[in-house]
């Protein structure tokens, strides 16, 4: 028996989010079918956290266990035969690396980073349509900035979390948020990423994160109404919940997990 | 008569190209649709070159002419309507401007710009699906660019223009051929870019002299090689076609329009 380690990237439009439902599309279901058409067992994936409807990753990590029998494989062969039997859905496994056997993606996760962009310009996106949140409006990046200092550090972060939330506690430490921009094309487009980075986040945390600082950066909140929405601890008097269209789960962080690394 | 100057972009996925064709969606035929909801006139509009189908488009242009009556629109307006209208069609008209009544997209144009985007990483992209091409084996970069000098210049393009291309002359002057690349995820992907600037070009020229980069960038040619496939003046003699997905027109220059520009 080994475990995998699976670093994935997906693009999470038409699928309802990763997590296994019946009768919908979901990209764990999509990854348990084809690692069961390329072994012929069934077997579970455990990731390190849900994403939901509409969201993409560039770095989701899951973890499984496989009893190849005698027969040995690398992690280039089995990540290029899971991709095999995954065509043509837009998901694809980056890297399996054979980890520890107890290794686990979702309790030893350190650190997660989230990307959320957001294109400003008059005309939607032609070439990255449900890649990005079209705002036509001017931003106030500065205002955005310093609104987002407000969030940093360990907080009850209920007026960011969904309503349906399951976790125990609302307390978690945000680590980072940053936003910066670079221009996107040839006639005043641009691109502007916020950064989120913490050990772990509520259900829609960042999307409400966001949704907050694009009040603030349409001067519609001055940015220290994002103090006093936190400080409210009330869902109701936070911003609205922005698209998961422009969502990203960029890379997670482990300790050394003391394996030979098998780059695909 | 107003004449108006566009700057368009577009994803040629699921469009035969740009030019007008009976039965088919063309990028074209979409843009005129949109200008006809808008005014309730038939009016053709002129590209500075038509673009293959699957063929991506960043800063394509094109030129009509506008009898709007007493009525006056400025450009923010213009492009704002036929974007309304172009919707949910991946087009987007991004700049239009009032230029001189002699302006000709086609004729005027001083210089094109192409971006052929390459992914190189052994998974396909999920989320940039039909936006590169995907290419499993590492490529030799310096070998390609030294191959590519011996393209640039005046030359007699035969081998890199295909046969049903239409031009009178197969003389061209390339101007530049430059390959850069940069990380294009934490796992060893890379996104190699290969620009190619002229006045004009050949039917398929961008795209066979990228398939013939290719072959030296994965050592089954030799950069001299380049140089023997270019004098043979034989499209026989020269590398595939690389495929439309990986192909941007990204700009097009023009000397100065003498005209207020109005950005949308």
């Amino acid at each position: 028996m080994t475990r995998w380690k699976l670093t994935i990237e997906y693009s999470g439009t038409g699928f309802s989010g990763w997590q296994r439902q019946d009768g919908v599309s979901t990209i764990q279901a999509a990854i348990e079918n084809a690692i069961t058409k390329f072994c012929g067992q069934d077997i579970p994936i455990h990731a390190a956290g849900r994403t939901d409807a509409g969201v993409h990753a560039k770095g989701q990590i899951a973890h499984f266990d496989l009893d190849y029998g005698d027969r040995s494989i690398t992690g280039f062969e089995l990540a290029k035969a899971i991709n095999a039997h995954l065509l043509p859905q837009p998901i694809a496994i980056l890297k399996a690396e054979n980890v520890h056997p107890e290794f686990h993606a979702r309790f030893d996760a350190q650190n997660k980073l989230y990307r959320y962009r957001i294109l400003q310009r008059p005309a939607m996106s032609a070439l990255e349509k449900n890649r990005m949140w079209h705002i036509r409006h001017r931003l106030n990046l500065e205002a955005m900035q310093d609104s987002a200092r407000h969030l940093l550090g360990h907080h009850d972060f209920t007026t960011f979390r969904d309503s349906q939330c399951q976790a125990k506690s609302s307390l978690r430490t945000l680590d980072s948020l940053n936003i910066t921009s670079k221009p996107y094309d040839d006639s005043d487009g641009l691109e502007i990423h916020i950064e989120a980075q913490a050990q772990s986040f509520l259900h829609h945390q960042v999307r409400n994160m966001v949704g907050s600082l694009s009040l603030v950066g349409l001067g519609k909140w001055s940015p220290q109404d994002m103090k006093t929405a936190l400080d409210a601890k009330d869902r109701k008097a936070g911003g609205p919940t922005a698209p998961a269209t422009g969502l990203y789960l960029v890379r997670i962080d482990y300790p050394n997990t003391n394996a030979a690394e098998h780059k695909i």
